[in-house]
C-alpha cells in the first residue's frame, strides 16, 4: 500500500458483521479479520446477528475472547456471532436506518466496518461507505466475500463454496459406491438434491466425483436448463441398462418449461401444500411411476453447508485470507472494496487477494458460463472439471476431541454497553 | 484355539459374501478377512453380490488383487464385491439352492463360508452349516457381523453402526450451529431425519452431539414411542421460545398411535402415492401449519451409511478384527459360529472379539434398551451416552488424493472360471 492511500483515521474501532446463509468456513474468514486487527493494536466488536446487530446497538466485544477461541474460529462452521437475512432499504426509502448505523458507529468510535456476506451485504456495504460521507462521519467500509452459491462478481470463487463442492463431490462419491453394490437387487436410481436455486455451481461440483460416461453422477440436473423429462427418463434408462444402476444430481432449483420450480410443482403434503425444498421426491417418484425402478433420494439440505469436517483448505485458507486483507485495505485507508480471489493459474492452482471495488459487485450474479454444462446438458465440462477441481483441493485441518466430534469452539459474545436509546429496525 | 478344535478341513478355499445394505466399514470386514487368509496361505473367493454370486457360481478370485488394494478396502466404502438382499428359504420350501451352493462349494474345494450381514445372513449361515453335514460335504460356515442398523443379538455393537453414529452426531452438531446463526431471521425449526425403521439407535446417536436441555438435538422422535402430535409441537414451540430455535432428529420408522409410519401417512407426490422415506416433510409441514415457523429438512439418507470420511476408529478397527477372527475361527475348524464384540468396560472403553453361536443371533433382533429414552420421550439418558459415546471415537484414517477426493480402491474383481451349468436363482 503507498503511503497516500492511508487514511486520517488510524484510530479507531473496527466493526466487523456477518450476513445471510452462513458458511463452513466464515468463521475462518472472522479469524482472519480479528488475528489480523489484533496484530495491529485494533479493537473489533462484532454485531451480534449481523445487521440487526449494528442497527440495535447490540455489539460484541471480541477482545473479551481468548487467542485460542478466536483461532479454533478457523475451524468452525456457522456463524460465531449470529447472521442474519436483512436487506437494508435505500437510502430513500429508509433514510433513518442509515442514519441510525451512523450513530451506532460514532458511539462506539467505529471507523472501519467490515461486511462478511453475498451480493445485498456488498450492496449495503457499499450504500454505507457514501452515506458517511453526507451525514459527516469517516467511515471506511469493506464487503468480505462469502457465499456457498458461488455467485459474486469479479472475485474468481466465493469462500464457502470450495467447501460445499467438496462435501458434495466426496458424498456423490461415496453414496454411489453404495448404490453400485447393491443395485442388482435393490435401489438402481439414486437421486442427490444439492443447493443451488438460481445457478448449478454445486450440482457442477457433483461432477468431480467421477470422469467418464459410466462414473457417477451419470445425471446432473442444473437449474440453467429447463428440465426435459422425456430426455431425463431416457437417460436414466440408459444408464440403468448399461451400468446397472444410476446416480443423478439435482439442484433444488430446476425448472420446468414453463419455468416452476420442480419441486413446488410436484408434491404436496398433508395439508396440501406444495412442498418446498424437494426436487429429489419428485424426481424419484417420477422414475418410479414411468421407469418402474427402486430407487432412495437424499436432500443434505444444511448439512452440505456447515460440512466443516469435510471442508476444502483452498476454500479455508482463503477465506481466512479475505479476512485478513479486508483489515489490511480497511487500516490502509481504502474504503468500498472488496478483497476478491484472483487465479493466477488453473495447474498448479495459484491465488492471490486484490481488492476490487464494491460497486462493481453489489446486487450483481455471476452465473456459471454455459460452457461449463455438456451439449447433451446432464453434465460437466472439461472448462468446468479446470475451475473447479482446484476448490477442492486439500483438506483443512480440524482437531476432534476424545469424544469423537470436532472441537468447534463457542465464544462468550460478551455484550458491549449500549449508549443509544433502543432502536426498532 | 486349542489344536482339539481344528478341523480335519486345513486344505481347500475360503469364500466370502457381503449381503444386505452395506456400510461405510464393510470393506475393512473384507480387509480383515482376505489379509489374514493370506497370512495362513489360504486362497480367498469372493461371492459377487453376496449369495447370488454364490448361487450363480459367479465368483471373484481376491488373489489377483495386490496387497495395497486389499489394504485399501480398510478405507474405501460400499460393497467391494457387491451385496444383495435375497433371503434364503428353508430348507424345506428350496432345497435346490442348498444343493447348489454345496455343489458350487465343492466345484471350487470351498471348505470355509464367512457370509458378512445381519440377521437374515447369519439364519442363511446357521443353515448352511447345517446341510453340508446331510449333503455329506465338509463346510464350516462363519457369520460375520455388519449392519448400521446395530440390531444384531449378542455382539455389543455392530459394525457399520458406529460410523453411522458418527456422522450423524457430526452432522447434527454442525447444521445445529448453521440453525443457531440464523435463526433470529430465518430458519428456527430443523429436522433431520435417520435411517432406523425398527430400532431408533441412529436416531439415538444423533443425541451425543449436545447435552443439556438447551443443546441440540432438542428433540429426538424415536420408532420405540407413538408420536404424540400434541406433545412434540409443545415441545418445538417451548424450545423455540427458549432457546430460539430448535433441532429436531427423527428416525424414519416415527408412528402414529394407529401404528403408521409418518411419512406414509402424509405426503403424497405428484401421482397421488404416499411417499417413503419422508418424515422429515411430514414433520416440517406440521411445524409449519401449527406453529408457523419458518422450517428446513434434511434426509441424508445413503449418504449416512456410506460416509467412510466421518467413519469413526472404534468402527473401523472393530470391523476389521471380525474379519479377521472369522477367518481364525473357520481355519480352527469352528462351525456356525459368529465373532462378536464384548464390551469389557465403558471408561476407557474396552473391547475383544469373541465366537458365540450362529444359533443365538440368527434371526433375532436387538431394541434399543428403554431405559435409553429418556422419560418424556425425546431425549437420550447416561445410560445410552455411556453405551453409545465409545462407538464414535476416534477418526479412521483416511488418504485424500491430490484431486481433493478420498482414495477409494476399485478392485479387479476378476471372475473364477465356471465349472457347473447355469442356475437361476
Amino acid at each position: 500500500m503507498s503511503p497516500a492511500r492511508r487514511s486520517s483515521a488510524t484510530t479507531g474501532n473496527l466493526l466487523y458483521a456477518q450476513s445471510g446463509g452462513v458458511t463452513a468456513v466464515i468463521n475462518a474468514t472472522a479469524a482472519g479479520v480479528i488475528e489480523a486487527a489484533r496484530a495491529r493494536g485494533v479493537k473489533v466488536y462484532a454485531a451480534r446477528n449481523g445487521i440487526l446487530g449494528a442497527l440495535r446497538e447490540d455489539l460484541i466485544d471480541t477482545t473479551k475472547e481468548t487467542a485460542s477461541a478466536i483461532a479454533a474460529l478457523r475451524h468452525t462452521p456457522g456463524g460465531a456471532f449470529g447472521s442474519c437475512r436483512y436487506k437494508l432499504k435505500s437510502l430513500e426509502d429508509n433514510r433513518a436506518e442509515y442514519e441510525r448505523l451512523i450513530e451506532v458507529f460514532r458511539a462506539h468510535d467505529i471507523r472501519w466496518f467490515l461486511y462478511n456476506g453475498g451480493n445485498d451485504s456488498a450492496d449495503t456495504a457499499l450504500k454505507l461507505s457514501r452515506i458517511g460521507k453526507t451525514l459527516g462521519y469517516d467511515i471506511r467500509c469493506i464487503g468480505v466475500p462469502k457465499t456457498v452459491d458461488n455467485d459474486l462478481a469479479v472475485t474468481d470463487c466465493c469462500p464457502g463454496f470450495g467447501s460445499v463442492a467438496k462435501y458434495t463431490a466426496i458424498s456423490t462419491l461415496e453414496a454411489s459406491l453404495d448404490v453400485a453394490s447393491m443395485a442388482e437387487t435393490s435401489t438402481k436410481v439414486f437421486i442427490l438434491e444439492v443447493m443451488g436455486r438460481h445457478a448449478g455451481w454445486i450440482a457442477a461440483a457433483a461432477g468431480l466425483a467421477g470422469e467418464g460416461p459410466d462414473a457417477a453422477p451419470h445425471i446432473i440436473l442444473f437449474p440453467e436448463n429447463a428440465f426435459d423429462e422425456a430426455a431425463f427418463l431416457a437417460r436414466v434408462k440408459a444408464t440403468v441398462e448399461r451400468v446397472g444402476w444410476c446416480t443423478v444430481v439435482a439442484s433444488e432449483g430446476v425448472r420446468n418449461a414453463a419455468g416452476q420450480f420442480l419441486a413446488e410443482a410436484g408434491t404436496r403434503d398433508a395439508f396440501g401444500h406444495a412442498q418446498l425444498g424437494g426436487v429429489a421426491p419428485v424426481l424419484a417418484a417420477l422414475v418410479k411411476e414411468k421407469l418402474g425402478y427402486k430407487y432412495h433420494w437424499a436432500v443434505p439440505d444444511y448439512l452440505q453447508r456447515s460440512a466443516r469436517h469435510a471442508a476444502s483448505k483452498v476454500d479455508a485458507d482463503q477465506a481466512f485470507a479475505v479476512g485478513r486483507a479486508a483489515v489490511d485495505y480497511a487500516l490502509a485507508g481504502m474504503n468500498a472494496v472488496m478483497p476478491v480471489i484472483v487465479r493466477s493459474a488453473d495447474a498448479p492452482y495459484r491465488w492471490k487477494i486484490e481488492p476490487a471495488p464494491l460497486a462493481k459487485i453489489a446486487n450483481r450474479e455471476k452465473k456459471m458460463p454455459k460452457s461449463f454444462i455438456t451439449r447433451d446438458g446432464f453434465g460437466i465440462t472439461a472448462a468446468a472439471r479446470r475451475y473447479l477441481s482446484p476448490l477442492i483441493r486439500g483438506e483443512a485441518p480440524l482437531p476432534y476431541g476424545k469424544n469423537g466430534l470436532p472441537n468447534y469452539v463457542r465464544l462468550k459474545n460478551t455484550a458491549v454497553t449500549a449508549r443509544l436509546p433502543a432502536f426498532k429496525p
